[in-house]
């Protein structure tokens, strides 16, 4: 959807410099801009990258007023916001159609709100509600009295098992799993079998969560697996059950989180991470990627990095890292060093 | 389901103490229990917690009984056991309707049992045998020759893989994978180039295992994949071509066992545990979270904890991170009595 | 599809030896081997059992020349290479009927090659092109504008999402997802809350490409994911917006590539990788299972084996655990020599 510059730059307060009226119709990066598009440059020393683009416009920050400018600006304090929010005025989804799909399967039980798309072979089950404004892509299951909140996407392919219950503005990505069973079993002495531990608790996600391609999260196992609103969860991770996790928390790609461990809100979790059962990582803590927590540890330290397996702050880790390549080192000088050694 | 106390006593093989005759309705958590329900606990340091709760019964150890209860008590050997066995009873699986759904598309060649629940947009591919009493949820694909047995739940939107034998009263959570082409090239010397190697083998899974949502396991190249009896393996497990798992193994999410990995009976592996190809996994060892076997490696020892990658008994693991922490420490120390530090 | 050994050998180009009329029906592994079968040795001592094995026929290196053998050989400097060529002669996939399933949504936009599959359940949205002798099988999503090439096969259950090009000859495994949005996201400074960055750009996938069961591929943030010409990628992994991998790269399970990662051409990466954000891996390098590469990093050595996170050259990191491991060690009889110890 096109838009004059000033028009853009009121949507997202961001104070105009130069021609308000000239058009935008995209967003892009800088290296693929056309003229039309609007981009976005958050360090000095990518501007003069950014003027030279074919950009029409240019979103950045205070320090792009300290030079004359050959392109009109934008200038805002958090540039990559305002370029994320005007990309949310220029590319309004194309409204998709409303309605459920012919081939779709929708219990006469379920409750389904206006505007709501469901689309081909979607199966919604009994007691089933669905909020307005929701998609539930292609494929999807939806188990008995799921409850999915208002202006949701479903994604194709997604199986949401019973009584799973999703807030509003939640984003489920193709191929995740909401509400499977957890991982409990009770093992008889006498035979050394294992047998299931009930897996009947529920799963709650709040508003505003978004999660990942084939992303897994367990329902609890007597009480309720819970993430919390504005978290943010990425491809392939896995949640356990009985899980809480805070609010605008980040959990980045193929991260385990085992059954009852406790992330406060604010948390920042990279890639690969395990943490194990029953840890409590608390409120700010970053966790750098592939380190580990052991059961029941509690991590704590706001904006604090943490690193390695065991995890530990980060400079600690570094140093250790440090130590043992300097003491191979040393072993490797005198090692060489020895008569009758081949380089002397 | 509701029974009365007593009943579930006999039928859990607990010993009753107090008022059999009280009806038990559900159970739950310590927590989250109401009047009605049934709770567990398996230490004596959480009893007065079940005490307190609205629970009408506690099943508990033999230490529950040196005190006098204000409530009715099922003692048990194995408490939790007890109660997973109560929960079978009191929560029979509300028998799902039989019966193919209009929408599923069944080959003619395919041999269905009776009682058998396959619901919509599954697809059953000639010569499919599936065994009396299994419930094949929505979506489900499965190939030509794929055999289920007996009382088995497959969740939404698995895929089989031709020729894949399952055995009976396996689970198999909603996307899980099963029988895909294993991870196997060979390379072209003159262009450098990968060819695929023949991936044809078959996938065999025996009786009681369950597998977890968004699980792959691939078929072997030339021979087959096993999963031994009563093995349970997480969500996001990936289990390589050719490999070899035992009975009652217990693999945690996200690991990987690579090709031909063999694992023997009774091991337990954490999540996000890493086994190379050729690895051999001794009966009854227990590999930590997050650790990793290097190819060919053999680990032996029963009840012995490995960690770290490359993966090391425990304690002499943990010994290591000590020593590293300490000599970090004390070059630490050493730099900053140095003159001119800052802080002497 | 039964052949003669001479025409095998013919086709695969290797030398034969012995009688080349006898009629070859399939491939198989040694310890599977029966009559009609033929099988490969790679290395001399492996030779005495395959001569043992019931095979007909044995692929192997010069090295088999040397002594007189019971069964006929074909004679190749890369016997692997030729056994799987051979294995695509004698297993000539039966011809999968061509036509589109009846169950399929098909969009009228679409272009549709000749001798395509399309099996049940597919939906094929607006603007889709699927080149000649293409499957894709039951239950795939292909969303708008979505470009498949020729002799492709889609496995069930995978979700591409709109404007995913990928080239010819490209397998992807069941449950796969494509082009699903980057994990990007903007903190509002005020609020501390996340807003959805952008993901609109592609994603490319090239020839020869194979992708793994539930494997994930991002599509770019505003540019493009691209995949190259023959890479392999294994089971549940996962690549980030941006990321570039080259030709020719193999991607064991489990690995993940985050955000605008480069990986060069010849690459090859085990299991369980981490790759952090803008990391680049050079021409021909090798990464160890469950290494780590931290953000911005540059991986360079064309052969060279890296481990450990953060990954170094393997021979370093061997060094530095062998150091570690003695000085544990000593430490340990240091301890325990001490007086009072309890064994002096």
């Amino acid at each position: 959807m096109k838009r004059p510059l000033k028009q853009i730059a009121e949507l997202v307060q961001a104070r105009l410099l130069g021609d308000g009226d000239l058009e935008i119709t995209n967003i892009a990066s800088i290296q693929s801009a056309k003229p039309g598009d609007i981009i976005f440059v958050e360090d000095e020393k990518t501007l003069p990258k950014a003027l030279q683009s074919q950009a029409t416009a240019v979103i950045a920050g205070e320090f792009a007023t300290k030079s004359e400018n050959s392109k009109p600006f934008l200038i805002s304090d958090q540039p990559r916001l305002a370029f994320a929010r005007a990309a949310r005025l220029l590319r309004d989804e194309q409204a998709l159609e409303h309605g459920t799909h012919w081939t779709a399967v929708v219990d006469d039980t379920a409750t389904v709100g206006s505007n709501v798309r469901i689309e081909e072979w979607v199966i919604v089950k009994p007691g089933v509600t669905i909020g307005d404004g929701t998609r539930v892509a292609a494929g999807c299951f939806l188990g008995d009295g799921v409850k999915v909140g208002r202006d949701c996407a479903i994604y194709p392919n997604v199986t949401i098992y019973p009584g799973t219950a999703i807030g509003d503005r939640v984003i489920v990505h193709a191929g995740a799993v909401l509400g499977s069973d957890g991982f409990g079993y009770v093992r008889e002495h006498k035979t050394g079998r294992y047998e299931k531990f009930p897996q009947i608790g529920g799963l709650e996600i709040e508003d505003d969560v978004e999660i990942g391609a084939n992303a897994t999260i367990d329902r609890g196992a007597l009480d309720v697996t819970r993430i919390g609103r504005g978290t943010k969860i990425d491809n392939l991770v896995h949640v356990g059950h009985n899980v809480q996790v805070g609010e605008d928390v980040v959990i980045a790609a193929q991260t385990g989180l085992s059954g009852s461990a406790v992330v406060e809100n604010n948390v920042v979790i990279g890639g690969q991470v395990g943490i194990a059962d029953h840890v409590r990582v608390e409120s700010g803590a970053i966790l750098g990627a592939q380190s580990g927590i052991p059961s029941n540890k509690v991590i704590r330290g706001k904006g604090v990095v943490f690193w390695g397996t065991p995890a530990r702050p980060i400079k600690d880790y570094l140093k250790e890292l440090a130590v043992l390549a300097r003491l191979a080192k040393k072993e490797e000088s005198l090692t060489s060093s020895k008569p009758g050694s081949r380089e002397p």
